[in-house]
């Protein structure tokens, strides 16, 4: 926190946190009450706030989801944008997937994604905000993963490479399943076994 | 149906077909509504039936949910039986897994099972129900997993064979969320892609 701040500054400032108090309570909700019964109500009471305040942030319960969305989009950005500067993409990417594994693996952060895409299935306004996220994220990973599979010698159709993606969101995406699951499973090694896979991926034929 | 029913048979028979009208009209109900919002009288109206009839079948809506989580756990232990049972087991586990990848991408039953995950993440009932269906398909899934890799040679740790395990279970259940986030996947595609993924899970490295 800079002592100069401007005036406009310190109003951003200030805005950025009440919004991200404002998705904190938010996530808690969704997670403890799911998407339906967590009310603005609730919501406001959760976050210290009243109902007013939560709308002049966000118009609806659709519009906090898309924020937090776009958070995590923004996370799966920046990764992929640190991948493709490693010197070793590969390396870099089966390194880097053990944090993968661990962030997906956090109970806490999984039952809000479940809650979301479950709410997806049924919310259309829900489905259009997660799809689209979604597609920005295959798009990154396939730019990546053409990549690393280049190095590798490899030279795939753009519908082999989507494929391959899939593969490696299963990976990481069935881990949030698997914590709920079965919350004591063994993270080192499940870990590793998804580094061996996704090493494995890279070397998979073409179509 | 025979024509020759005693009636106590009948009877049996009348209530299971009842019970399995409750089970459908309730996954509907938890699918469109979400566990919370579902209630009885909800079911109810889906079903045809009074509440009372409900809970004549049912105490609760956990004890619905127990019964649509038993179904799927007599799948699974079917198709680790058969899979246990074919003269080339590996062969049998990569032919079978097409169909097993086209389950989970059917959205209508992949929303009912990502809701109950999500139940089951802030329901602690819900919670156990899971879990100990989840073990239940564990403990088969190593017994297969283990004598696939002994025939192909590898002699594993217990924790070796549960973490592959794991990661098979990511494969397929990352399947339900791919399919609210991507309707449009190519699942002809991402089959061969899972089928290559598990066939490299068998030659995978021991601990």
């Amino acid at each position: 926190m800079q002592t100069t701040d401007t005036t406009p500054n310190t109003d951003a400032s200030r805005a950025a946190a009440r919004r991200q108090q404002i998705l904190i309570a938010a996530a808690q909700c969704f997670r403890d009450h799911g998407f339906h019964a967590a009310s603005i109500t609730k919501i406001s009471i959760a976050a210290g706030m009243s109902p007013g305040h939560i709308y002049h942030y966000f118009e609806n319960k659709e519009a906090i989801i898309a924020a937090i969305v776009a958070q995590d989009l923004e996370s799966l950005l920046t990764l992929t944008a640190q991948l493709r500067a490693a010197c070793n993409m590969r390396a870099a990417l089966i390194e880097r997937a053990a944090e993968g594994v661990a962030d997906q693996l956090d109970p806490v952060s999984a039952a809000l994604k479940l809650e979301i895409v479950a709410e997806a299935a049924r919310n259309p306004r829900v489905a259009q905000i997660v799809r689209e996220a979604d597609a920005a994220c295959r798009r990154e990973l396939a730019i990546t993963i053409r990549a690393i599979r280049r190095v590798a010698g490899h030279e795939d159709s753009p519908e082999a490479i989507d494929a391959m993606v899939e593969v490696l969101a299963c990976l990481f995406e069935g881990l949030l399943l698997r914590t709920i699951r079965h919350p004591d499973l063994d993270r080192q090694r499940v870990a590793k076994r998804i580094q061996l896979a996704i090493n494995d991926l890279i070397d998979q034929p073409g179509d």
